[in-house]
C-alpha cells in the first residue's frame, strides 16, 4: 500500500517534469513555477490520485488532473492573496510581493486556463463529467471566496452562513478532488457522490483545523504570521461561534474586535477564546466531520484494503500542525 | 441573408436571456452582468456564429459558445482595466473603478470559468476540439498581454514584435472565436485553420484600426480618452514603426515620450505622426491584412454566398470609428 507521502512525491515529480520554470514569457510563467514550489501540501493531488487508485485506476494515469487541480489551487491562492494582501505564505513572500499585483493577477489566470488543459487528459468518455466537476467547484470556490470577502464588513454572520462559506471556498475543492479521481477510475455514480461528500467533510474538517491553527499554531510551522484572520477581520469559525453563543465572553470578544490591530489584539482575542473553551469547540467539531467523511467513505463500495490511504488521510490532515 | 446587425442582436438577446444580474451572491455577479451590458460590439460571437452559418449550422445551435467568447473576452477586459488602471471602457466607468479591484478580479475569475462552462455546449464529438483552441486562445492571449506589459518598460520594441504582440493578445482571440464555430459544424480541418487565419488576419486589420483611433480617433464615438496608450507608455503601431524607421521624426518622437503625462504630450505626438505620415501607413497595413483575411476566406470551400457575411465583417471593422 502507498503511504500518503508515496503519492506527494508523484506529485512533486510530475510538476517538475512540466518545467514552467522554462517556458516563455519567463515573467508569465516564472511566477506559475514559483508558486507551484514545494511547500505546499498537496493534499488535493494526493487526494484525487487516492481515489483513482481506490477504484481500481492506475495512479500514474491521472498525473495530468492532479497536477491540474494543485494548478487550480494555486491560482486561487494567487489571486486571493492579492486580495487579501498577504505578504507570506509558506514561509515565503506571495507573487505579488515578490513580484507585483499584476504579476499575480495575470500570472494567475494563466495557471486557471494550464488547469484546465491539464484536466482535459482523461478518456473521452469521462471529459464532458470531468470538466462539469472541475468547473462547478471553480463558481463554488469563487462564490465562496465572495462570500469570505463580504462578511469581513458585516457585523454579525451566523455559524450556519460561515459553513456554507467554508463549504463552497474550500470544501468543494477537496470534495472535487476525490470525485475526479473516482470519475477518471469509472467508479459509479453513487460512488462518485459518496466520495465527494467525503472529501467534502473532510475539507469542513480541515478549514476549522485552519482556523484554529491561524490562532493557536506554532508560528515555526504554520507558513503565515498567527492571528492574521483577527488582523484581517475575518469571519473565522471561533468568532462566528463565539458570537452566536453571545453571554459577557460574546461581547469582550466584540469589544477586543474593535482594537486596532497589532500582537497585542491577536493575544487579547486568544485569551478570549481560550477562557471560552474555544480549542475544545474546534476540536470537537473537526471530530464530528473527519466521523462524517469516514461514514460516506465506508458506504462506498470500496473495500477494507481499498479505503485505506483514503481513511489514513483524515487522520493526517486532523493531527497536523501547518 | 442575416446581417452583421442580426447576429449581434441574437447574442445580445442571448446574454440577456442568461440573466447573470439575478444570481446570487449579487456581489459576484452584478459586475459580471455589468461587464457583459450593452455597448460592447460584439464581434466575437458574431463571428463565430457566422462562421457556424456558412459551414452549415444553425447559429441558434451555437449561442452558448458564441456568449461563451463574448464572456472570455470580458474577463479579460475586466483584469486588463485592472492592470492598466483604466476607469473608463465604452464610455463607462470600469468594474474595478465603479466597485474595486477585489471585485474585478474575483468576478473576472468567475467570468473565464463562465466562459468555460459556456463553450462546452456543443455535441460530444467536438467537445475536446472546440476546449483545446479556447484553451491554447486563452494562453496566447495571457502571453500577448504579458508581452504588452514588458513592452512598456523597454526602450525599443521592434514591428515584428509588436505583431507577435498583437497576434496573442487580440487576434488569436478572433481566430478562435470563427475556429470556434467551424469545428462546431462539422467544417474539415483545412477550413477550420483557414477560417483561423481569415479571423486572425482580421484581427490583426482591427488591432492596428484600434490604435490608430486611440490617437486620431473622436472622442465623442471611441468610448475611451484619446492618447491612453501614449500616456501609459504602450508600446502601439505607430510609436514602434517610426522608432524602427528611425530619423528625425523618430528622434522628435522619442523625446515627446519623455513628456509628463498630458493633454499637450497627446497632441504633440500626433503632430509628428501626421507629420511622418502614420495615418497613411496604418490604413495601408490595415488594407494589407484586410486583404490577407479575405484572401485566406476565399481559399476555403465556402460558395460566394456563404462567405458574404464574413466578407462584410472585414469591410465594417475596418470602416469603425469606435
Amino acid at each position: 500500500m502507498k503511504s500518503i507521502s508515496d503519492y506527494s512525491t508523484m506529485v512533486e515529480e510530475a510538476i517538475i517534469e512540466k518545467d514552467y520554470a522554462s517556458k516563455t514569457p519567463e515573467s508569465l510563467y516564472g511566477p506559475v513555477a514559483y508558486g507551484l514550489q514545494k511547500g505546499g501540501k498537496r493534499i488535493r493531488p494526493v487526494l484525487l490520485l487516492m481515489a483513482a487508485e481506490a477504484f481500481g485506476k492506475n495512479p500514474v494515469e491521472c498525473l495530468d488532473p492532479a497536477v491540474g487541480i494543485e494548478m487550480f489551487h494555486n491560482f486561487t491562492l494567487l489571486h486571493d492573496d492579492v486580495m487579501d494582501c498577504s505578504d507570506m505564505r509558506r514561509g515565503r513572500p506571495t507573487v505579488h510581493k515578490k513580484w507585483d499585483g499584476n504579476t499575480a493577477i495575470l500570472s494567475g489566470d494563466t495557471m486557471l486556463t494550464l488547469a484546465a488543459q491539464l484536466m482535459m487528459n482523461v478518456d473521452d468518455s469521462r471529459l464532458r463529467c470531468v470538466l462539469d466537476v472541475f468547473n462547478s467547484m471553480s463558481v463554488a470556490v469563487y462564490e465562496g471566496q465572495r462570500l469570505d470577502m463580504d462578511f469581513e464588513t458585516r457585523d454579525e454572520v451566523s455559524v450556519e452562513e460561515y459553513l456554507d462559506m467554508i463549504e463552497k471556498k474550500t470544501s468543494a475543492l477537496l470534495g472535487a478532488s476525490a470525485r475526479i479521481g473516482a470519475i477518471a477510475a469509472g467508479a459509479s455514480e453513487k460512488d462518485c457522490g459518496l466520495i465527494y461528500e467525503y472529501g467534502v467533510k473532510l475539507g469542513l474538517a480541515f478549514q476549522i483545523q485552519d482556523d484554529y491553527l491561524d490562532m493557536f499554531g506554532d508560528p515555526a510551522t504554520f507558513g503565515k504570521p498567527i492571528g492574521g484572520d483577527v488582523l484581517n477581520g475575518k469571519k473565522a469559525f471561533m468568532l462566528v461561534s463565539m458570537l452566536e453563543r453571545g453571554g459577557s465572553d460574546a461581547d469582550a470578544l466584540r469589544e477586543a474586535m474593535k482594537m486596532p490591530p497589532s500582537e497585542l489584539k491577536v493575544n487579547t482575542v486568544r485569551s478570549i477564546y481560550e477562557h471560552a473553551g474555544m480549542p475544545e469547540l474546534c476540536s470537537r467539531t473537526i471530530g464530528e466531520y473527519s466521523r462524517k467523511s469516514l461514514k460516506a467513505l465506508r458506504s462506498t463500495s470500496l473495500g477494507e484494503e481499498a479505503r485505506m490511504p483514503l481513511e489514513r488521510l483524515v487522520d493526517k490532515l486532523i493531527d497536523r500542525k501547518k
